[in-house]
């Protein structure tokens, strides 16, 4: 009988066929703890009685939620991880070169075929390059730490088949939208994406990580996009038969197959303040707002930053509405310092901000208040998010969030 | 008998000859609120019973404490303004184009010779290019608004001459520090320092800059350097007779004069926590540090950053360290940007954050906590000012600066 991604990945980690709902123990390839964290983790490796790490090359610390410090607390959380650094002989250290879901593929920590956890719940970002990747608590992580391998449960597949070309006003943060609306917020709890179809097969690595990134909010257990030439590139490798080897078979078992035509897809926003709560842009133009967030591990990459600066060249910001941009990386942020971005982002009047996770999880960069509204590309317009609980957030591409900079209001992308 | 230049400006604005110690009304020609004092301006302003601004082409208003807003209650702030923008016809508004001081000169809203106020303690920087510039409460600025007028008391003026080259390694920072610590902090109150000399003549107007901007820090009333063809070439103008004429009379009345040679001058620092707590650096060399700021009205220009470049070049921020580093202005970003100098310090690990106050007043970017140190460029060192009361802050120049965060301690410039 065929296998989906998943169970090919689980089988290759743990040399045994799998079937959905079995248990497995699987030696992790890689894992991700964040600043927020660390501290956590730390405490609660020692409280297990570990004295060292399993192996020091698979763990990566990243300091991207705190960075730069918002509130006098948050240093302390560096301190914690700069000690556990020292201590456990940690040799993956990012202090201020991004979001963790940009750097654990960007700075190669990732590869087609891994299998990797993060402290985080957007982790399934990794799905982008063919990985199994997923979120995890504080207390497993630090049982990874110790032992190197973790449970899991094999997950039943939904398959996702896209076919044909996307109108020139659609990103693939409408696709993720839209495929969230149908499914709900929780309709693929604990269950894999898998994506395939002509779509897909000519996206960018860039635009199917915006969609790995978005799974969680389905409720997904994790995202995966068969690796491709295009993945090879990105990952800088030649891809081994085993990595490439990681496509559904014909014959796979699925939980269920949800086929979309390209051309169907129009721009949508999340309301508020709900992620399925999904519209078209059409049907919310209007709508007054008071700033537009561009940035976070869902889209802050260059072909987000040139898409917004393709719609805001020689243009201005409305005179009452802030535009916050920040880059995902600053690999990306010195990408779009090079090829003239930034400049056009800076002279249509966008605050440029450190790349970090900053607004998106409302701790710095342009917090906002009772009754105002935001047009954001990231995540999650849940309430309080990007600052007080009367905040409306509405989730959108950077296509058209840029868009809106320029109107003050809700528009259509053309 | 001869006039100082603070006389010279008084004279031409009100057409009578003045003496040290006369209080008169002046005609405003430019004033500046920024977002912190908006709202307390724009309430005062109705109270008083005004319903109209004087002149709004005087007026101008600039968002830059708070941009991007990192507290939930900020954007009351901007409302508040935008609100009085609406109701009054202000014209003049910069909502994320930088710090206040930078703005008023940069683009042009303050000239030679002008008299202007603003609801900031560093307001004196204006006198860089010879204009008599101070800070004021919001009371004076709601009657300023209304009436166009202000009184003063007319200031005894400290002469300070300079004369020679400075070392390589010194900046004008160590200078204003140097003077500082002469000084000491109340040394200059309610008095006009005039600054001349080779050393002066031979200075950037952004180098002046710095020095006017902390001369507040000696309590002094304004600064004021003599308009020559450097002030032109910046302020984009033609100087007339009057502002030609803004030089001190050889028979002037001066409270005092300090004359110091450019040659003796060496790298210092303001040690925790006075600002005229004056050491060399030589002398603090060894001690460890947390962070390193670059940037503010002080030392965010581009001369600074370029002088931070040239030591960070080819080179890493030292591994626990973070640099943070604010461009003053938009403008000044877009210059860095344009040539390579914000490259050059992304690629050392700098923080780089959107033009604005940040750090400097402990609103965001890098907020430091209990036990840590800061090497910073900025004008305060006083306790709590960018973080916890237990934070120790050294003031330096940029080059001093960037030359200890890639130490990772206090050391001397080269």
């Amino acid at each position: 009988m065929g296998e989906t991604i998943i169970e090919k990945i689980i089988r290759h980690n743990t040399g045994k066929a799998v079937k959905p709902g079995d248990i497995v123990t699987v030696n992790v390839d890689r894992c991700m703890i964040h600043d927020i964290f660390i501290p956590f983790v730390a405490d609660k490796f020692e409280e297990m009685g570990f004295t060292k790490l399993h192996d020091p090359d698979k763990v990566v610390l990243i300091y991207d939620h705190l960075v730069p410090a918002s509130q006098q607390d948050d240093t302390r959380h560096f301190h914690k991880g700069d000690e556990f650094v020292e201590k456990y002989g940690l040799t993956h250290v990012h202090r201020s070169d991004g979001i963790c879901h940009q750097l654990m593929t960007e700075a190669g920590y990732v590869k087609p075929g891994d299998i990797a956890f993060g402290t985080d719940s957007h982790t399934t970002t990794y799905g982008c390059v063919g990985a199994f990747s997923s979120g995890i608590g504080y207390t497993e992580m630090a049982s990874i730490l110790g032992t190197g391998t973790m449970w899991i449960k094999v997950p039943e597949t939904i398959k996702v088949v896209i076919d044909g070309e996307l109108p020139e006003n659609v990103m693939s943060k409408d696709i993720i939208l839209r495929l969230i609306g149908d499914l709900r917020a929780d309709g693929a709890t604990y269950r894999a994406l898998e994506f395939s179809g002509s779509t897909i097969e000519n996206m960018s690595v860039a635009s199917r990580m915006t969609m790995a990134n978005m799974a969680i909010e389905a409720g997904a257990k994790c995202a995966l996009f068969t690796p491709d030439e295009k993945t090879a590139e990105y990952c800088e490798i030649e891809l081994n038969d085993y990595q490439k080897s990681l496509v559904g078979d014909e014959d796979a078992v699925y939980m269920k197959t949800m086929t979309y035509k390209a051309e169907d897809f129009v721009p949508v926003m999340a309301c508020p303040s709900q992620v399925d709560k999904i519209r078209n842009v059409s049907e919310l133009e209007g709508t007054e707002i008071d700033q537009v967030f561009i940035g976070s591990c869902t889209n802050g990459r260059l072909e987000d930053l040139r898409a917004a600066a393709e719609v805001l060249k020689g243009k201005k910001v409305a005179d009452f509405v802030k535009l916050i941009v920040t880059p995902a990386s600053r690999k990306i942020y010195r990408q779009a310092l090079a090829d003239g971005t930034l400049d056009i982002l800076a002279e249509a009047g966008a605050i440029i901000t450190h790349p970090g996770c900053g607004l998106c999880c409302g701790r710095t960069g342009g917090i906002l208040s009772d009754g105002e509204r935001v047009v954001a590309t990231n995540n999650r317009n849940f309430l309080g998010r990007m600052g007080t609980s009367k905040v409306e957030i509405y989730l959108a591409s950077p296509r058209t969030a840029a868009t809106c900079a320029v109107a003050g209001k809700i528009v259509n992308p053309e």
